[in-house]
C-alpha cells in the first residue's frame, strides 16, 4: 500500500506535477454504455445490490480498465449511499431515478437521523475499496467519493430528483436553521465515511456538488461551498507518505471557482460551459483542473471526438495540472468505440503540451 | 402612439436613463398563479387557443396589471409561436409541454419549412399586440418577445422540451451545417415577426435564450450568440421618434454578459446564480441588467421576500440601469400574495438606489 502505483499520473498531475502526457478518465466509466457492465447489472439483480456487493462493485470498476487505456480507476458506487445507510428508504425504479420513501422535512425529520457508521452500515463501500485496491495491483490508483451535503441533501429534501428544488429552496429561505441542521449531519457523515475510504486505500477523493449550480452565490457559499471546505479541512490529506489529493466538483459553478479554490481543496471539476483558458486564469495556478470535453461530443464521429479533445488540450494549454475528463457523467447511449477514441485521442495529442 | 407612456420607468431602465425608483415586471406575470388566469384559459380550452385568439391573449396579458402595480405588460404569449406558423404540428399536452409531431432532423427538413409571413401566418399574435396596446391606454410600455433561435431549434429538433438536448447536439458536433441553416431560418422568421410586433405597437422587446446555458462557450458564441446578434442588427430599433430597447437573456448565461453586451442589446436579462454586482462590473455600465430575484423565493413568507428583494436590490446598488424582475419565471404553485408583497418591496425599498 506504500508505494505509488505503477501509473501516477492522476495523482502527479493532481497535485500540479509534471507528467508525460495528460492523464484521462471518464466520469460513470464504469456504467451503463458498456455491455460487460449492464451484464454484471443483470446478473445482481438491481442497481442497489450492484452497490452493496463488494465483489459486483469491483467487478465493474475494473471493467473500463480492461477496455481502456484508463489512468484510474473509480470507485463503483452512488453519491446516495448515505442516505441508504441513513435508513430513509432509498430505491432506485428503473427509468425513474432514486426515490426515497421518507423525505427529510422538519427539524424533527433531521434530528431522528443517525450519522452512520462507515465500518458497520456502510462497510460494503469500504469493502468495495479493499478489494479494488488488491485487484489493481497497484497499476493506476483508485479515486474515492461522495456526494457533497447540499447535493445529498436534495435527494433527501425532495425525496429524489428534482428540476427545480421547491422544497429544499422552501427549506432553505423559509427555515434555514433546519436546513444547515441536515447539511452539518450530511457533513459530519460524509467525512467519517471518505476518511474510511483513505483508510482502506482510495489515492484520491472527489467531491461531486451535482446541484450547487441551482443556488444564486450567496446561498451557494452558504449552503453548499462552506460544507465541502468543513470536509476539505477534516479529510486525512496524507497517507503511507502519500498525499491524498481531493477534486471538488460543483456542475454549473463555473463563476466560482475561485472561491472554491479557496477551500484548500487539490483540484477542481469544471463542467463544459466554462472554457479551461478561463479557469485557469481565474484559479491562477492555485489548483489543478478536470475536464471538461461536453458529454454530448461522444455522440459525434470520432473525427470530430479528436478534434474536441483537441480544443479542450488547447483550452487548458501547455504544462501539469490538467486531468482529461467530460464536463459530466458519460451517458448510457455512447457507443464504447467513441470513448476509445476519447482516450487514444488524449494519449496521442496531449504529450505535446508537456514537453 | 406616438407619446411616450405615463410610466415610462421601464423604458427609462432600459436605456440607463434615471427613474424615480426601479421598475418591475415578473416573468410569466401573466400565467397559472393566478386564478383568473386559470379561468380564462379554461375557457379558451386549451393553451394554444389562449396564445392565437387575440382577445383572450390581451385579457390574460391585462390580469396581472389588474392586481399589481407593475411597470410593464409582456405581451402573452410563447416562444413556440414560429414553429407553430411553421406548420410541424406543435400541441401542448397539460402537465407534459410542448410536443412537436414532425421534428426537424435533416438537411431535407430544414430546406422545407417555410418562414412564415408575420402577417398572415402569426397575425393572431400581432392583432394581440395592437390590442394590447389599445385597451392599456398607454398607462404602461408592452414588451414583445421571441424565443432565441437556438431555444426554439431545440423544441424544433428535440420534438418538445429535452433534459440532455442528446439530437440537436448530435446535429451540431456532427452536422453543424444542417442546424446552421436551421438557426438561419429561425434568425430570418425571429427579425420579421419581432419587427411586426414592434410596428404594432410593442415598445421594447424581449429575447429569450432559455437554453444558451447548456453549450460550451464556443458553441454558445457559434450557434446562439450569433444568431441573436443578427437579430439585434436587424431590428428597428426607433418607431416613432422613441427608441425601441432590446433584452437578450441567456439563462445559465453569466459568464457571457460581457459578449453578450457586445451585440449591441440595451439590456441583459441575468439569471439568480450571478450577482447583480458582478454582472454590472462585468458588462461596465453598457447595457442595464434585468433581473434576479430566485423564483423559488417566492415560496418564502413575505418578510423573506422583502429581505430577499433588498439583497437584489443591493447588489445592483446606486444609479439607474437596474429592472427589477425573478431569474426565471414565476410558477404556478406561487401565491399571488407573494408576488404582491415583491412588488411592494421594489417599490418600498428602490427610491433609495436612485436618490
Amino acid at each position: 500500500m506504500n508505494t505509488p502505483p505503477a501509473n501516477d499520473r492522476l495523482l502527479r498531475a493532481l497535485l500540479r506535477q509534471p507528467v508525460d502526457r495528460t492523464p484521462v478518465w471518464i466520469m460513470r466509466q464504469a456504467g451503463r454504455y458498456l455491455p460487460e457492465y449492464r451484464a454484471t447489472r443483470a446478473r445482481a439483480g438491481s442497481f442497489l445490490a450492484l452497490c452493496t456487493t463488494p465483489e459486483l462493485a469491483c467487478e465493474v470498476t475494473l471493467q473500463p480498465l480492461q477496455r481502456f487505456p484508463l489512468d484510474a480507476a473509480i470507485l463503483f458506487s452512488d453519491i446516495l449511499t448515505i442516505p441508504y445507510a441513513m435508513g430513509v428508504g432509498l430505491s432506485f425504479e428503473t427509468g425513474e431515478g432514486p426515490k426515497i420513501e421518507r423525505p427529510i422535512r422538519s427539524a424533527a425529520d433531521v434530528a431522528a437521523l443517525p450519522v452512520p457508521d462507515p465500518h458497520t452500515e456502510l462497510r460494503f463501500v469500504i469493502d468495495a475499496v479493499s478489494l479494488i485496491r488488491r485487484e489493481l495491483g497497484g497499476r493506476v490508483p483508485l479515486l474515492g467519493f461522495a456526494g457533497s451535503p447540499w447535493t445529498v441533501a436534495t435527494y433527501l429534501v425532495e425525496g429524489g430528483s428534482s428540476r427545480d428544488f421547491v422544497r429544499i429552496k422552501h427549506l432553505l429561505y423559509g427555515a434555514p436553521a433546519t436546513l444547515h441542521a441536515l447539511l452539518d449531519k450530511l457533513a459530519q457523515a460524509t467525512l467519517l465515511y471518505l476518511n474510511a475510504q483513505i483508510a482502506a486505500g482510495a489515492q484520491a477523493l472527489m467531491l461531486f456538488d451535482t446541484w450547487g449550480g441551482v443556488l444564486t452565490p450567496a446561498a451557494y457559499r452558504e449552503f453548499s461551498l462552506a460544507y465541502m471546505q468543513r470536509i476539505v479541512a477534516g479529510l486525512t490529506r496524507e497517507r503511507a507518505g502519500a498525499r491524498v489529493p481531493v477534486i471538488l466538483f460543483t456542475k454549473g459553478g463555473g463563476a466560482w471557482l475561485e472561491r472554491m479554490a479557496g477551500t484548500g481543496a487539490d483540484a477542481l471539476g469544471v463542467d463544459w460551459t466554462t472554457d479551461l483558458a478561463a479557469a485557469r486564469r481565474q484559479t491562477g495556478g492555485r489548483v489543478a483542473l478536470q475536464g471538461n470535453l461536453d458529454p454530448a461530443v461522444l455522440r459525434a464521429p470520432p473525427a470530430v471526438i479528436r478534434d474536441e479533445v483537441g480544443r479542450v488540450l488547447a483550452s487548458y494549454g501547455p504544462g501539469p495540472g490538467h486531468v482529461f475528463n467530460l464536463g459530466h457523467g458519460v451517458t448510457p447511449d455512447v457507443d464504447p468505440e467513441h470513448v476509445a477514441a476519447l482516450v487514444a485521442a488524449v494519449q496521442e495529442l496531449s504529450p505535446a503540451c508537456h514537453r
